[in-house]
């Protein structure tokens, strides 16, 4: 780009009409391309005028665009921030008509019985694999935390990795995940044990003591959810490090379950096992009811 | 959306000025927006003129903006794909000095004297976590195996998870986690030992048969490379799906090891070790050279 900066302030070098002049249109496209790379980040207005060599008062009008057909076709909204350290920042945002159709399509898709595994689990792994699953599912979680301020979205090895890191990104948070078993690269750890509510048994998790800062603000995502023990272990687990589980998501609750250790949490899709006649029961989830 | 699909086709009804109907500046950025929520996904021209109820033509015209704008500033690219299932599609794309650059600021981040833990290893697992971080990191791995044809991405738990799905996010396929034991969820497995090549120990790896399909091609996603064992073991797993590894890519790169197992991998960062005046070092990878 054609700037100079001097002192911090941005002086704009005449480039003459071919140079690096953008149209309103791709100035549009560039702009939504930075923001959705960045959700839920602050950024400044400068970062545009330099980008784009255009001045402020082109990219607020640009911006008025953007915003206005965000809002018309429910795809998150563009918000400006105040202040001096302002600018605008993308907040994803996805409508509960849109998070029930997806609800739906996936509750299809998983109640297939070729997915019943012996023991009566449900295949549900390369669900969670799926980016094009995963990314829409972690938009939906992030848009029920986005008016609360996290400081982290933690989660537990192994499958909800991919699902908490949307989480984490759609929030513009930093992702924590909790080991089993304590690592020599990661330096002091804090272990605790916890009970499984489903299985009742003894189990570990480890959290190197560099990767989450006393006194914050965290959310707990996870697969599936059947006691609610891991989450409670997670809870235990916070506190030792003196910060807050101040929200839980699951993609899957599994409502077939006599007693939750847990009340307070949000999921996607309700579980409700597998019926005397062989098929699989999922079903939206009731916060969609 | 006022539009009825009735067998199969859509069928436009008139709604009106006022209705759906929206500027070519609300389009581009919807446009913009749903491509870059869809890497390599070739999208049907008849999904925006139905989501914005516009004329095959004009969305058509709003796309040339689109790709100019991704063009010009090296943000990827947006491809047309001829034919019945034809459409456009969003191909990820990062320029080698926007990769150079990239490299730099993680270096200067990761040198940090204070990341050394006891037994010399370099603390990085913020990094790994970090949605910022990842999601530039895996674009830039992404865009080195854009033009070969790839089935999968396969990772090994856990560090490497969040890279890894990015890059699979951005080229489009599914993501495969191997893990270090198998999981009763998942049913029938392919357990192997391999060695890893600095420590020498024997370690398992084990991938469920549902995840991944014979005759796949693939590429092997790390946070961290030392002499290349991890994904001489990958080799192994593979070929019991009777699967061929096209690719490695790393993050970074320990350089600082007498013997690599593997020549055939791309990296972003250099790891030279510790040098005996105590500084960490790290360099953009030989391939900015």
């Amino acid at each position: 780009m054609n700037n100079n900066i001097v002192n911090g302030n941005i002086i704009r070098i005449d480039v003459g009409d071919n140079v690096d002049k953008f149209s309103r249109n791709n100035r549009i496209s560039a702009i939504t391309k930075v923001l959705l790379d960045n959700p839920n980040k602050v950024i400044n207005l400068n970062y545009f005028t330099e980008m784009l060599n255009a001045a402020k008062s082109t990219i607020s009008e640009d911006l008025v665009m953007i915003k206005q057909s965000f809002s018309a076709l429910d795809m998150g909204s563009v918000e400006t921030v105040a202040g001096a350290s302002g600018g605008v920042k993308y907040v994803v945002g996805v409508s509960e008509e849109q998070s029930r159709r997806f609800a739906g399509e996936l509750c299809e898709t998983i109640s297939d019985r070729s997915r019943i595994m012996p023991g009566n689990f449900i295949y549900m792994t390369d669900i969670m694999y799926s980016p094009e699953v995963i990314h829409k599912a972690g938009a939906i979680l992030a848009s029920r935390f986005i008016d609360v301020e996290v400081d982290y979205v933690v989660t537990v090895e192994t499958k909800g990795i991919p699902l908490a890191y949307e989480v984490a990104k759609s929030l513009g948070v930093q992702l924590v995940i909790v080991r089993r078993e304590s690592k020599v690269t990661e330096g002091p750890t804090v272990t605790i044990n916890y009970v499984s509510g489903s299985s009742g048994r003894i189990q570990n998790m480890s959290l190197a003591k560099r990767l989450l800062k006393k006194n914050s603000k965290c959310i707990f995502i996870d697969d599936f959810m059947k006691a609610g023990g891991t989450a409670l272990g997670i809870l235990d687990l916070l506190k030792e490090f003196e910060s807050e589980l101040i929200g839980i998501g699951v993609l899957i609750d599994n409502v077939d379950t006599s007693k939750k250790l847990v009340t307070d949490y949000i999921s996607i899709i309700d579980y409700y096992g597998i019926h005397e006649d062989g098929s699989v029961q999922f079903s939206p989830s009731k916060f969609y009811k």
